[in-house]
């Protein structure tokens, strides 16, 4: 099995290996092909285009946004043009609802197959293959790209045969992250201008009630008010409420702690420090609360 | 060490009988005689009046309330009264920081000693010793104090000398617990309405990254649609937003999450379903979403 | 001056006769013919294209949103290819500013001019030429178009000469009624619930610090709790809470409010309630209140 | 008919000397006496003590809040205990909707009437005897009371037989008030960043659909973005919001607005610039957007 892999930036760049690794023949493509050559020697091949990775059975796209798959899939020299009939997509960016839907019908309307197989995790549990991976797609198409999805993720959980509907359960999943790091943030705001130690505040809530992995990541990072370097900066946890809400729009379903968070989000950016980690909603809590006076962004 | 223990509500009973089984001479004291006939039938003792559980070195109280709290202590034949001088009360009810800060004034003046030592954990926790206490006070006192809530929890967190900093942080806890269920609630509402498995979605949540007490606890009776009998209603949360918002307005701390979901919870009771488990902010979502069209609340 | 006009909607049927009633020699166009006819026995011409009426030194659009905008001047037989140089497309329909930016940058590379000016006014209030115009663009062009303008509005504002601050101003002008409304309908749910009567409340109002068109206009509504015929539906508020909030994003100003009462229309939507009048918040707040048992949207 | 008048801040002085001028024998009392000297040189007397001022057929409170209105009417030489049976206590403050139904309770105890009439208007609109007034009391009180309202407002209200219900109408236009403030903070905060003239778009809301009092002293204190010396500060703003959501809560009525907007209030004040006009929302909205560098409030 010929398996491409278009995207290498953080994320792309800590999965592609593993597939090296279990030893499939391997093209990949990046808009820079320097961050190609550890890949290329070992033993990938570099394509010029999207087009040129899409020649094997399965080509995965993990990129940055919308816009980027978007113009990797329809444009010129793009996937839909080139990927052979029977071939699939596994789309594992994470990307609106709605591009799902549009990649879904365009594949299936050339007779290739798509799957939606967005992930959760940073880029360490990419490099140690834990991310955890929610997919959607026809049936066989699915079971076509299991082996591969088990290359790169520690499990994979299925939704079904709609693959927008993995997007959905994916950006869902990224509101309930900010939404927790925005209760932190208050919550230590408060607790840190009555003077009590943000430390051992942490210890109590992630040795009881608080004990999953984005209370240890997110209150740690809130704790030490260690914002940078980003793992995910708080631009991109805007970008992805912005797309929550549009689904949310579609669905017609209030969420008005989505909107509430977004706007926390943007009030970062609106400061000049919307590459800081998004936890970063600890910073501006506690500016808010009159307990910070340094500005949120260092000046340019 | 004699010890008095006032308030058998559905906590309190279940944490009195540790006292009980550790061999205490135990005096206890509720409204209601009733709600003590198994303790007494176990060994201890009933007293008329708060005054008369306070007689020995420590008296515990775990009422509903302020008003309740205030009562018992300052009201006639009080606690306040009654406790001998060097003697101590400890205060584990989810109190306002404004009365813990008062009862601490009250008690100092009064030559006896005060410690705050609200729990985390519901009556199931109670019972089998496993409540989390989150406990301030002057040092000495709480020394005195510790064997006693060895007792009664699995673990205690100490907050330093100023004993309502313990109900601060316990504040803060439940103003976590509340913004996470809100969180679930808008999440189950949105994938939900898009078709998606409740319970599928529920095991992805918690084997991943929502992997917490809370998140089982909430997620699964959101996933169940599950919000009666009620472990904590929507009106006692609705109650501790409260506090939490009398306490960051104190403080000067906004705190606009804490702000929507106190809304949330009085949305509930305005429909007349306040005595639902406050997990049910999880069908004020799907209602709101348009995907539930019964009443939230039985008609009486 | 030759002028065609595009969109014979509630508002642009309305507007069209003041062009006749001039005496400019007017070529109409909508998607239905039938709209058209009593402007046809009136003296106008009917155009099978928009292109067709835009043959002349100005077209005016008014239409339903971006979509409509955008194929009536990309589309096939569409404005852009039909102008001649030198003639100008007056757009006041209520647009995205980010369209409005790409239709200046269009026209201006087409050699045709381009001017923005939406309107504040219901139907009634077009009919009887006293619309408020809101206009922007570069300043010989707007010099041609006032007196068309003139003819349609009872006083343009003028912004300047980009287009599309027209555009944004109007987006913001409707979120200050939007959330007018909103803050009545709680001020109106608080009052009524307890009891006071919703007229004495209107009047008192109205006759001393909220004299506004828009106080009288939406508190009448919801005092009279007379939610339909629509004049504007909620679904339209939505949408146009839609494209301020776009808006503020690419300027990046967080704005609460808007989120709060966007989600407050979607929640109508979601109820099914979405061709209500946009004041019938006001029925929302009563509903969430506890004091109006009724369903938000009749049954289909 | 002899006059008590209690309370001369900025209100109370401007207000007292409109009885005087109508010939009434006036009484005055305020904490410090050095602020009745003026209206002792036209005639009034002077009482130390708020019964001193509570001897004749009717008392007049204006004071700054709960806490001061409960200490003049139960406290020591107290309203309550000096008014004669069948005098009148009317109560002009902006006080709880709680301590209005505890006032009337206890005056009608004791025999006494008790008027609830707060006033819309600045310290301005008291001097040229421009208030509104909002009355609610018992009808044959009422009607003993209008004549001195009369004297002191240009219009008065009347909302029943329960006094309290003029405190909640009060306190709801207060909540409206603040919502049209914020409101107009985000607007001119997203205008603003764009480059739009802020006294242009002043000028265009004013002119059309915003052309109410509140618009234009509001929208234009924004623009000029003159927020001190402050009319009435954000700390009152935020403590009558409280008042609104107390009432609210009691009453069961959700207010997201008005918690939105508290939240808001709250957060000036934690910056130190609780004591700027409240019309300073539109500095903190601009703030928020990026667009004002420099820090809230002053520093000490």
């Amino acid at each position: 099995m010929k398996i491409g892999f278009i995207g290498l930036g953080s994320m792309g760049s800590a999965m592609a290996p593993h597939l090296i690794a279990a030893g499939k023949p391997l093209t990949v493509h990046n808009r820079t092909e320097k961050k190609a050559e550890s890949l290329i020697s070992d033993g990938a091949e570099f394509a010029h285009t999207p087009g040129g990775a899409a020649q094997g059975e399965i080509v995965i796209t993990m990129l940055a946004d919308d816009a980027a798959v978007e113009a990797t899939v329809f444009g010129e020299d793009g996937i839909l043009q080139a990927l052979p009939k029977g071939a699939t997509h596994i789309s594992m960016s994470t990307i609106s609802v709605a591009l799902a839907e549009r990649l879904a019908a365009a594949h299936a309307e050339a007779g290739q197959g798509f799957v939606s197989a967005p992930v959760f995790g940073r880029p360490d549990a990419a490099a140690a293959g834990k991310l955890f991976i929610v997919a959607a797609g026809p049936a066989e198409v699915l079971d076509t790209c299991q082996p591969v999805l088990e290359m790169l993720g520690q499990r994979t959980f299925f939704f079904g045969e709609e693959a927008a509907k993995a997007n959905l359960v994916k950006l869902s999943g990224n509101f309930l992250i900010a939404s927790t790091i925005e209760s932190l943030a208050e919550a230590f705001a408060l607790v840190g201008k009555a003077g009590i130690d943000r430390h051992a505040y942490l210890e109590l809530l992630t040795e009881t009630l608080f004990s999953a992995p984005i209370h240890k990541t997110y209150g740690g990072l809130i704790a030490d008010e260690r914002y940078t370097p980003p793992g995910f900066t708080a631009q991109l946890g805007h970008k992805d409420m912005g797309l929550a809400l549009d689904a949310a729009e579609e669905l017609q379903v209030p969420m008005g702690m989505a909107s509430l968070v977004s706007e926390r989000f943007l009030t970062l950016m609106a400061a000049g420090a919307g590459d800081l980690d998004w936890s970063a909603l600890g910073k501006l809590a506690k500016r808010d609360a009159g307990d910070d006076d340094a500005p949120l962004a260092a000046k340019g």
